[in-house]
């Protein structure tokens, strides 16, 4: 995958202004509105079972966060969910918190389902949750296994029919065939509350510019995670406030140059 | 209209801490409060229907906002303008997507029909679609339809019977009657979410304290404008982030001086 | 009360990283979840009624707040109370508008009843109201009736069984039988929304590590108001906005030396 194809996919992105449709938790919205205004994209929030599907069907891309899921957002989930799939809008999946609760585990399996994603991104633990697997979340977090979590995220993405990102230390991008490995990002990132939440919107408004999915996906993570480098270098010493306030800065700024100059993205073979 | 009488009317919002009572999206209930704690307002959210009622009959000012709406909270809406009618509390409403789904377009008209509104607060397209006129939206945001907007602002404003408010490259404040254009705020604002959201609420706090609400319009529009301009001067090379920060110093900080040097209010014979 | 003691305190919630469930308003989650993030906590919030008990028993502390409450909230509520009490998690309650509407005042009533709570914290005129004394809340905000908020403090406190926490410019903790005044912070938190809200759920951050709960609660408000103090000092010229911003960089980086050196805790004989 050649850096200047992800520079090409983000200067799309900030041409096209795609309108993204989030139905996502009530910690995120203002700090994903502000991130896809930033990055380029036009975001919309709407969760009313009445107005879903009108806005799914005319959006460049559905997202769907289960962070602070209820019985009626789940249903407006699946009303907009088949409305994109009716409209070929792609549907971004995070399923948060999944393992964490009964509940957000069968709810997050319910989504994956009944509607036909496109892509799916969590970390390691709710993946793993997603598809059924026996995962002890906690050691994941040490990034002990590696090799475990392309595994998992393969293995996943085969089972799913998606694409599946899988963030941690490192990014595993795979469709069950071909898999990337991206290395970009900042550690302040997981200082900032919502940061894979905007991710996944992130990955929304690449995805409704660009059909290949995994090229979407990891023109996503590369530029998000430069975006991330380039703010944590400037302003990250300061603090995580201060820190949050630079990558919104980056998001907008961030330039097709830098991308060539900073991102690290390698096929696994 | 005078700019020193716009400079007194903001001075009074400092002085009077008007109570804002908002029922408004989950997307920007952070940056309102915020930005009217800055201003020197006092923000209250409430939506139970147990409570709106009484919320709305003690504040200063109700704001009612659809960006993310649902039937309880349309519901929880009525209660409060009814409220606030009841007990001469100015009633600010700001139709948020009106014409971008049928069922925001006919919650609006539900709202100015069922509540004695006070102020409309929208842009061009979202006026348009509450008052039932055939506008493209995608014409309105070219700009090139300025004596247009002006047609469509006091139309709204003698069908709908209140002071109408379209904001966009230039401000068009209207009774129907009379009818002011001000040209001050910074295109940073667009890459805030929430922006107009949070002048909605802005317009409830001075009109809380001035009942001519032509200059309660006006003067909240000059502040916000001129702490904008002033905001991106100083930081909007850093991009939308800094600039957010800056402009809620600036709406604290935006003195009577700065009003009557940088405000720009004329009125369109 | 030792303030070696409360820096050690704050190590150990730094070391101890605790999962703080909280089911607070729609206006303050994304800056409390930014807020105990740079602490060293982890913020979680949770709703359904369909796992909030599970996510409450697995919790080092809950945090219940009434801000934006609506009935299916307070039903997850109790059940999420009831579950952290069951499980010898600690609760801790913020009455946020109780007073205000008087079904503010009757829930706020009906969940000190119906939970366990541990640590009631918010105004005096909050605090007046969940325990039914006739306080004028307008009185309280001059600042005048220091001896009164010690006595209704005391008198909350044992009414209640739990400890009272009730800030202002000047912070009383107690238990009813032992008292403490805390002397740190700063004016400009009252220029942020929700800054009474994140320290409810500091406290309960620092509850989840230490389970004498005067010092917890001293702990967290001597932490937080240092931080607050820094973060004036260095940017709170430039206004509200950037006062907060430094405030969430100074959570993450108040140093135990800092506790020890502006720490002001005294106990009220």
């Amino acid at each position: 995958m050649e850096l200047q194809n992800i520079a090409n996919t983000l200067h799309r992105v900030r041409q096209v202004n795609p309108l993204v449709h989030n139905i996502t938790n009530v910690v995120v919205t203002n700090f994903t509105a502000n991130g896809l205004l930033a990055l380029g994209a036009s975001p919309v929030m709407a969760y009313a079972p009445e107005e879903v599907a009108d806005m799914a069907s005319i959006a460049g891309a559905l997202v769907l966060n289960i962070g602070t899921l209820h019985e009626k957002e789940i249903a407006a989930m699946l009303l907009a969910g088949k409305s994109a799939n009716q409209h070929q809008v792609p549907v971004i999946f995070d399923p948060v918190g999944a393992g964490a609760t009964a509940y957000r585990t069968a709810t997050a399996r319910k989504i994956v389902k009944e509607v036909n994603v496109s892509i799916v991104r969590g970390n390691a633990g709710e993946v793993a949750n997603v598809v059924g697997e026996n995962w002890s979340v906690r050691g994941v977090d040490t990034g002990d296994v590696q090799g475990d979590v392309v595994s998992l995220a393969q293995s996943a993405a085969r089972q799913l029919g998606t694409v599946v990102v899988v963030t941690g230390k490192e990014d595993v991008i795979t469709d069950g065939q071909r898999t990337y490995l991206v290395h970009n990002g900042d550690a302040l990132l997981t200082k900032v509350t919502g940061s894979g939440c905007l991710l996944s919107s992130v990955i929304g408004a690449f995805a409704a510019v660009e059909q290949d999915l995994l090229l979407a996906a990891a023109s996503a993570l590369v530029s998000y995670g430069v975006a991330a480098e380039i703010a944590s270098a400037s302003k990250g010493q300061a603090g995580p406030g201060s820190f949050q306030v630079a990558f919104l800065d980056q998001l907008a700024k961030v330039s097709t140059d830098q991308i060539i100059k900073y991102g690290s993205v390698i096929e696994k073979i």
